[in-house]
């Protein structure tokens, strides 16, 4: 990988900073940070950003339409809740954009946010505005909450455990999934109520990055069956549809003790469940069913 | 003010919002809003941008060093966290830069934030990094805390009370004040635990504008004393002076009788304290001690 790949940064400015808050629960470094709200409660906090030109498409003929720029916003962001169990509740907003821009057009992508806010049960609490000079710029940070014997971190896998996933993989920006997808939040929520997921991410930089992400944080290696993956588009190179990014599935851990109870158990009918791997023992690598090792790409934040 | 002021944008954008949370102590409007994290503390709550050529300048032989815009950006979180009477504790940072910048750049911008995170000893819990098409847009979230019944708010002034400030104002841009400021965080804390401060805001976009908000909230007026005024620039226009912005000080209402007292308790020698006006009963407007009724400029992010 890169040198500068996002995840090394922040490794390397996490290390840097000596304040700690005793409040802190679970550090920076998973899908969202916890702290401590009150009594066996903990609050779920994460920050992302939709750029225009990065993260959908800003002027000429195939523009994103604004509202769903704004959904989008949100909607990832809710997505990281979800990979901890936890339930979305609050939000802020901060938004620079260019001269160019006039009030239809913010009002839009701000209706896109409060539609998606609405849907999901957030609250907004706090904005600022501003003019760039050139770009569209919003960030979102978003709080939830979860209960602390509840909550689903990345580091839980173990050998033997089966690799989750929900819905399909692939090809998310072609298809436009990555600007109408619906956020596994009652997924998220079931799962860790439940006690199924051992281990959990959100896929937004590729499948095989984020399931590599769960490798390093367990501690374990992983085999990935290629052949029983839920493809969005099957013309697509697999390569690709695993690196693509912006799927914004649940990938998880499940014991093979559990495995056929969350099967006979699982309630969403318009979401998919399935299968594609089993944790190894070892080093944090990633193989086929034909044992070739796997090289790992995905979409890096300071590389693309 | 213009129509598109980005005051009316959120009263607009908040009045629709149709989700509340029973958490909410302080709604959206204030320089934080509140929760409830536990027991008689608040969680505040900010958002803040800093962007390239407009909050700094991003390259020429005048750019500003990117330590100090990294700085600026949580100092002037930090100084909404002080208008409320909060201790700063925790944040969250997202950063989209442009192509040009290389790693050392960005090292220095946060860096700067680094820094300034140990001075008031801010733990930072989540961040993200992107790459945007030209621009630089760093936005922080800020959380701090403070005791309900010491919390202030803009909505506590009443006519004859007096309008105090901290340090000086106008010129900061010319003057590099907006880079090297310290938040008036202890300031904040002693008058709200004194419980000397009966209302507060930060001076972000002009003294003018800001005392103007103290009287929307309040619903009462305000004869400023436009000769006491503490000036950093005295050459200067003096209705530049209080409408420049970025002042970053606090401006706060005084019952008479506690004036004395916090005049002869005030222990802050660095940070001179000047008493700019007094509160007055009736409309909303700002008049000078000659009876002149000003007109409310500032600086309007969705303006300028």
């Amino acid at each position: 990988m890169h040198e500068l790949s996002e995840d090394r940064f922040f490794a390397k400015l996490f290390g840097r900073l000596r304040v700690q808050d005793n409040s802190l629960v679970i550090a920076p470094g998973d899908d969202c940070a916890a702290i401590r709200w009150h009594d066996d409660l903990l609050m779920l906090l994460a920050v992302d950003q939709v750029i225009g030109d990065r993260h959908y498409i800003s002027s000429g003929s195939k523009a994103s339409a604004p509202q769903l720029a704004g959904r989008k916003l949100l909607a990832r962001n809710l997505s990281d809740i979800a990979a901890m169990g936890g339930k979305p509740r609050l939000c802020l907003l901060s938004m620079a954009f260019p001269p160019h821009r006039n009030q239809a057009w913010l009002q839009a992508f701000y209706d896109g946010i409060i539609e998606c806010a609405d849907q999901y049960q957030v609250a907004m609490i706090g904005g600022d505005l501003a003019k760039a000079p050139n770009d569209e710029v919003a960030s979102l940070t978003i709080i939830g909450e979860v209960r602390e014997n509840l909550v689903v971190q990345r580091n839980g896998a173990e050998a033997g455990d089966y690799l989750c996933m929900t819905g399909l993989c692939g090809d998310s920006f072609q298809s436009q999934h990555h600007l109408y997808f619906e956020p596994r939040c009652r997924e998220g929520i079931w799962l860790a109520n439940k006690q199924y997921a051992k281990a959990m991410i959100d896929i937004s930089d590729g499948l095989l990055l984020d399931a590599w992400r769960i490798c390093q944080a367990s501690q374990c290696g992983l085999q990935l069956h290629l052949q029983k993956l839920p493809l969005r588009n099957s013309q697509r190179c697999l390569q690709k549809s695993i690196s693509d990014g912006e799927d914004f599935e649940l990938l998880f851990a499940v014991s093979p003790e559990k495995l056929p109870a969350l099967q006979a158990e699982w309630q969403f009918t318009d979401t998919p469940i399935t299968v594609i791997g089993r944790f190894t023992a070892g080093t944090t690598e990633i193989r086929d069913e034909d044992n070739n090792l796997l090289r790992i790409e995905g979409w890096d934040h300071l590389r693309n």
